[in-house]
């Protein structure tokens, strides 16, 4: 059973937007056991959408098509959809009626003519009705196969996969199985981890694909196996997997799918009763964001202080000035006061600080950009780490957050 | 002058990442005048990337492929190019020096046989140095296109496209003039402004494009037009953006390409000489971390306090307990004391201070899951305002700070 992706949108094609829909879409597909064979962007062109939709149901059962729904001009998607199919839009009530809802309980400006003809829809699609937004998706059967439109929104693009799309499909095509496990690892990068598991590796029977997927010195391992026999892949994947824990067992973190190393620290400290709070300075609320970000923080993240100038580590957090004096901003001496001071204002087990320079300039500090502090402050001591990443401010933020769980994991573990 | 962009990788496919490298590449490809056709990801699949190459070569004059250069068994984009071109892998000894350079100075694990074999490169390419990594980029040229081919972790791509391709595609190819320009609104929705500028935009000449880019209330306009008199093309949209002023100039906040609310807001408090600080529960860190990823941020950002637990904004900011006994943890009150009392604790001018329930359960206050209150606190006095967004934890999320910046630019202007 194959999917084809198709996004609409001169704003992908220009680099204005990045495609995450694509993503989400490809990620649900293949929970289902759908796979997804292809991505293609394209414009709001109406020749590049026909012959996007001609190759592609060349190469695929299922196409699926976002963007171009909207209600101005540039938006050509549902009228290209009609004439490809030889079909007629016709007014379909009851999503009038849902446009004329919507605008009345949240829209401050009032409905207009442009606004309802979102209400048109080409007469041989079923209408998928798009809870948060006032284009509806169209499901539309030809030939054994089946085209989706939905908008490009996002959210409204995930609402319409969950509640219709998804439940559709699993309805429509038997689909065989297809199962993902991922193996979190830490510490290793990718090339000596093939080392380390080449016999392994070499072992996975045909069914089974191993996938590298290394990102800011995390490698995640994708094992994947597709087919008939439910049992066979997951008993297969689970000796594999027991096997590969006795190879590289010591940087493995976790196994579930949407496992990250902060997830991992937060579900540590809430079995352990321990509350974690944070003082950043070169990262500037990205440790804080990570944690908080996910639902169900609140059990162990306390809070964070982000003190970027100078003095409001002194002012807010009570870093002693004459550290500062004594051992310059960005110093092991500085990074663990925070760490320290952030444990006692937040009053929390354990606390994280960062001070660094990612650049470009070298500000207040006066070491090399790129230069991070980082410490870690327990409920028994406090320890830091220097670090020394590149003159590429965005990374080097990146990797200090990184590196700033690795040593809170390391010592949770 | 078209290129098309090939992402190769199964995590694409399967959304377990998301391919942000074609966005780069788009825009980049732009400034310089290069438009790409067609965004295509495939897997990596011998055939299928040989398939993705003979189509690409039929609408595009360049082809730039991104990923499948790794180390590993699962990276076979360079042997499927290789064979495309009936050619033969031989090593490059500059690019051998320079990953045993690599080895030698950043990565702790033994040089192996594998990254050996990443100095093997088709003979007919020009090898592209990859200062950030192991793996080179390569260019091949093949009846009148050109064939680049770059690693897909994303600073590696992005150092090749700027040292190398960019420059060498310049040379390469004469090319029409692309020129954009954006104006960013807020305040207004997509259709409410389409149909405010309906005779403008019928106005525009055939040699210019318009495109709305909705974002959590922000609408993007761009305007591209495209020939081969630069002057023309300045010009005219020069004038239509005098025009589009007159009718919408209340809603526009700026018109810098990456200008964004949050970089309209720092060079406004900069030119005034003025400061910033945030104290935020539900936004959780998003705001602090959007100023700071910033160069420069520091010229008007002192800092901010992460209150996640309702005992922090006591113990850390110092609300006082009677008005979030009086007044519960997620109240207007509650922001508004929050804002008043970062702004003394930073010694800022400004302050920002968001409380409420981004869910997806009702936590520590008793609102409706998606209320969020968000005060903004000047040199004179303070206010707030309530807002009820979805039960979408992360939609809330970003609505807020959307909302705060909004709040907080109406003031500065």
């Amino acid at each position: 059973m194959l999917a084809e992706i198709i996004t609409i949108g001169d704003e992908i094609l220009i680099g204005q937007i990045i495609d995450s829909n694509s993503a989400f879409i490809g990620k649900e597909l293949n929970k289902i056991g759908v796979d997804v064979y292809q991505i293609t962007s394209i414009s709001d062109d109406k020749q590049h959408i026909l012959d996007a939709l001609k190759e592609a149901r060349q190469r695929a059962d299922i196409v699926i098509i976002t963007g171009g729904l909207g209600p101005t001009k540039d938006d050509i998607t549902k009228h290209t959809i009609c004439e490809y199919f030889n079909d007629t839009l016709v007014q379909d009530k009851k999503v009038l009626k849902h446009i004329e809802e919507l605008f009345a309980k949240y829209i401050s400006t009032p409905i207009s003519n442009v606004n309802r003809q979102q209400a048109l829809v080409p007469s041989k699609s079923t209408v998928l009705m798009n809870q948060y937004g006032t284009a509806p998706g169209m499901w539309i059967e030809d030939k054994n196969q089946v085209f989706i439109s939905m908008p490009g929104v996002p959210y409204e693009m995930k609402g319409l996969m969950k509640n219709e799309v998804l439940p559709r499909l699993q309805k429509r095509f038997d689909r065989p199985f297809i199962i993902h496990k991922t193996v979190l690892t830490y510490g290793l990068g990718e090339s000596a981890i093939a080392e380390r598991i080449e016999d392994w590796e070499n072992s996975l029977p045909p069914f089974v694909k191993l996938a590298y997927l290394p990102n800011l010195g995390r490698v995640r391992l994708r094992l994947s196996a597709r087919g008939n026999h439910k049992t066979l892949l997951e008993d297969t994947l689970n000796n594999k997997i027991e096997e590969l824990q006795k190879i590289i067992g010591e940087i493995i973190v976790g196994f579930e799918e949407d496992e990250t190393i902060e997830s991992r620290i937060g579900n540590l400290l809430v079995n352990a009763g321990k509350t974690l709070s944070v003082a950043e300075s070169c990262t500037g609320g990205r440790i804080a964001q990570s944690f908080t970000a996910n639902a169900g923080a609140s059990a162990y993240f306390i809070g964070g202080v982000v003190t970027y100038a100078t003095k409001s580590k002194i002012d807010v957090l009570g870093v002693d000035p004459e550290t500062i004096k004594k051992h310059t901003v960005t110093s092991a001496e500085v990074a663990e006061a925070m760490a320290v001071k952030s444990k006692e204002k937040f009053k929390s087990d354990y606390a994280i600080g960062t001070t660094g320079n990612a650049g470009p300039t070298k500000g207040d500090g006066d070491v090399e950009v790129g230069t991070v502090f980082i410490a870690i402050a327990t409920p028994k001591t406090v320890f830091s780490k220097k670090y020394v990443f590149s003159n590429l401010r965005e990374r080097t933020i990146g990797k200090a957050v990184s590196k700033a769980f690795e040593l809170l994991l390391n010592e949770l573990l």
